[in-house]
């Protein structure tokens, strides 16, 4: 395993991706998932707690993990809370190099895996020894504290239409949501983000991947965008209207992040392009700098 | 009709509809737009130069004005420049308190009246005695200076994939779309903007309104949003990327005005809310103030 060489950045990445990604052609994110993962010699751990299909869901991503020449792909069975205590399997997902969370219901991942001893391997994982962590559709909103567990798709934002939930905690001070742009969820991200203007939206594309540095650093790859919703100087009646009524904001701040964005708080990796003070300023919330 | 009673207010309005509004049960918005030509004592000439099917168009308005009880009803068939260029049909537009440009297509619109006898006069009505000039999807795009004519719905910003043409230039400095949230028309907006950030992006929702007073002030009335973009402190990959490439945009500001949102920039309007001062910065150039 790659140790890390001193105790301020490196440790670890997050990959949270919108869902939907290629699978069985070029598998353009899955590749580099294994990279980060530290190539086909890495051991790799799927967990399919948030789908009911563990099966049907671990076969598709052994199988393309298999295509990408990862021969060690521990079975771990997480179907219920009693497995995700299992000391010996927190030990095993402990030891993985890469873990992966596939899609199915992000408040079904929770409830089975949330604060349990393989959830808490994962945190000393990633942060020990630099394990990568992927997650894809309900993997992704789990990413972070504070998780979009539901909401109306398709619509403007509505006061009391999206529910939060804890999440695992990867991630302090965002909110994720996935298949953004195919279900139309900027109106429930933003209803989301209104009630909670603490925290950063983070709205993923399908077959779209935002790469986590912790303390260090952003990328996106894949086809679609990465948004990025900053409230904090929104100016809302929320407060003041009743539930279902429509939102009104002002002063919301987006950023449509593309493939081939890459943006280092340490500045080795800019591309040459200078970078706007308003995004400069949210990498460290989203990266979990000195945090 | 009513006269302005100083030099720098008060003079027109603009009712922007963004398609699809109630026109046989409460006609919220066609019951305010003859209110604010005057009551039913207005005269409201009707515009379907925007379509090939006139009197289908006609019909339907005619008919809904009728039941608000408005009488005078002018016929005024605008089919086709040599009629536009008609100084008896520009005299009567010009003596209108109401006129109301109807959907269809808004580079058919400008073909047929943009820079005719009957475009200038509508000019003339508004700012000398306070005409309401009215126009819905179509009609509500050719409203502006830079007019956003075609363009690919549901995506995400794409380099050269929407099309802008000269309006009718009742307001300067903003590009409008309509049919806005229903249609998912942000991206197109967005690379609209990404490409003229000089204006702002003007987004509304289908059944509903905003209204401009000139030199005064804004409001939102009906079902929707009005989706405000202020582009003018994005950084873009735009000059950098190739025709149909995707488009990066940091630091979009946006506003989502809601029914009931109203403001004046003489300050008798604003419902006892504090306004964001990014909001307050921008409603003067909404509002044409002081050109």
């Amino acid at each position: 395993m790659a140790k890390s060489d001193n105790g301020t950045r490196g440790l670890g990445r997050l990959m949270i991706i919108g869902g939907g990604e290629d699978r069985s052609e070029g598998k353009e994110i899955l590749t580099r998932f294994v990279e980060l993962c530290g190539g086909p010699q890495a051991s790799i751990a799927i967990v399919t707690a948030a789908s009911t299909l563990h099966e049907e869901m671990r076969e598709i991503y052994d199988r393309a993990f298999a295509e990408l020449g990862v021969t060690r792909r521990p079975a771990l069975a997480l179907k219920n809370r009693e497995m995700a205590n299992d000391q010996a399997c927190a030990e095993k997902i402990y030891e993985c190099d890469g873990i992966f969370m596939t899609g199915g219901d992000q408040k079904r991942l929770m409830a089975v895996i949330g604060g349990t001893l393989v959830a808490a391997a994962m945190h000393r994982a990633l942060r020990e020894h630099g394990t990568c962590i992927g997650g894809t559709s309900a993997g992704a909103s789990a990413m972070s504290e504070h998780m979009l567990s539901d909401g109306k798709s398709g619509g403007l934002p509505q006061k009391g239409t999206t529910q939060v939930g804890a999440g695992l905690g990867f991630l302090r001070r965002v909110m994720i949501d996935q298949h953004f742009s195919e279900r139309q969820r900027l109106g429930r991200l933003l209803s989301a983000i209104a009630a909670n203007p603490y925290l950063l939206g983070v709205g993923i594309d399908e077959n779209t991947a935002l790469i986590v540095e912790l303390n260090s650093g952003l990328e996106v790859l894949g086809q679609g965008a990465v948004t990025i919703i900053d409230g904090r100087e929104v100016m809302s009646n929320l407060p003041d209207v009743s539930t279902a009524d429509p939102v009104e904001l002002i002063n919301v701040r987006m950023h449509l992040l593309r493939p081939g964005f890459r943006y280092s708080v340490h500045g080795e990796e800019q591309q040459g392009r200078k970078v706007s003070p308003a995004l400069e300023q949210i990498i460290p919330i989203v990266t979990n700098f000195h945090q």
